[in-house]
């Protein structure tokens, strides 16, 4: 039996204003634990520029220079984070907001420079995650929304992948709690079909994973998502639900709209 | 027997990093139950210049508009209560951050428009304010950090001044522990001497109040944090000190370097 839900809503989320608002409806309605993860979206890159400060890439890869991680620890932990608890409690969900350095719950360590220097990126070792103030949290009736950050322990906050934040989560409270570890973004789960936006998977364990691969049915964009799911499960957390946003409440329960890996 | 202090800091020692690093170490050697309330200095005009927001003023009195709501959430919320947490982390104090809508512990109304409409600002109702999910951090053995900012229950962020979120919270608390208010600002206390920075009163009461006034010895700057501290006390609230920020330490203590009201 699920009791704690781990969910990550995308940016494409964040910046969609009726979508926003569709999703923190639906979640609301979520009952039981529930741990809400989020990034910045585009306003981040938004502020930045008015700013001044410029969005450095290397091959690809953003890097957080000392203005960017000013930025991201204002609009994530701030403007998005704070604007996210506000309507979260305009629904009847008591949201807590925090980042990875409150309560010293995700602790992390400074990228080391090897070929890019990536710079205030924070990597988690799944060891170090506190459960237990998370927990305090959680019985105390409160739905932490968690901002993409972290910190170093030496007074630094460091920018962390929130699809990585959200399954740190999921594994150390799975400690405590049966997780279903929820992935929202614009598709309604893994599909037969590309081509088909309809065509969802609803389940997906091992023997279905290797069948889809051999049949060359996965995507590209869709492989990294599966095998981060299974290395979710391998660490203790029960289930990985990959959907939309709009489908949220629907994937808390037994039967889902999208997919589910177990 | 004092068992929480409730501190406000001002802008000041927010806007001063030498003051601010002793401060927080000072702050984080205090034993027992702490609650940290902080606005945010000149960072948010800085930024919002930048961002080309211009600082409203009507009659001295800021106004907080739709694009300044937005700065002070991204400011106060984000980069400075985060900066904050992240050094008191540093410091081995278990920080969590956090505004007035988190947990729901602050509800406001938006203040009614008379004369002057200030915007996004919010009053409180001290009735209002959650003493039960503050309490459950307290027992968690965390340090709440608030940020001066509140939420109207309806999903919009209120701007609210630090002192008046540091008065509700310490007059609340006060059904559930023996509180003692702590401001923290320039001055070592309330002076004998307005040309004498070290003649600090360690103690004021009703009575010497009264004597002071008939002397004519307190100053306009100081009346209304004096009137303010009895208000305090009035409301359950068991002692008021007025210190400088490098005393924090010796000012939870019963030797106090400031000025100590009840």
């Amino acid at each position: 039996m699920i009791d704690l839900f781990v969910i990550k809503v995308g940016g494409n989320v964040i910046d969609n204003p009726a979508l926003l608002d569709t999703f923190l409806q639906q979640f609301s309605k979520i009952q039981g634990k529930k741990i809400l993860i989020h990034g910045g979206g585009k306003i981040a890159t938004r502020i930045g520029d008015k700013l001044g400060i410029e969005s450095k890439y290397v091959d690809g890869r953003r890097i957080t220079d000392a203005d960017t991680i000013d930025v991201v620890t204002m609009v994530y932990g701030g403007l998005v984070n704070k604007q996210l608890v506000a309507k979260l409690q305009a629904n009847g969900c008591n949201a807590i907001g925090m980042t990875g350095a409150d309560a010293n719950i995700i602790p992390a360590v400074k990228r080391p420079v090897k070929e890019i220097d990536y710079g205030f990126v924070g990597d988690i070792d799944n060891d170090q995650v506190q459960s237990a103030p998370l927990k305090a949290l959680l019985e105390a009736n409160l739905t932490p929304v968690f901002a993409s950050l972290t910190h170093d322990g030496k007074g630094q906050i460091l920018n962390t992948n929130a699809d990585t934040i959200a399954s740190a989560l999921a594994i150390a409270m799975s400690k405590v709690y049966n997780v279903r570890l929820i992935y929202c973004f614009e598709k309604k789960g893994v599909l037969h079909d590309a081509q088909d936006d309809n065509a969802v998977i609803n389940l997906i364990d091992r023997q279905i994973y290797n069948e889809l691969l051999a049949d060359g049915v996965l995507t590209d964009g869709i492989l990294p998502k599966l095998n981060n799911a299974f290395a979710a499960i391998e660490s203790g957390v029960s289930e990985v639900l990959i959907g939309h946003a709009d489908d949220v409440l629907s994937n808390t329960s037994e039967t889902v709209a999208g997919t589910l890996i177990r």
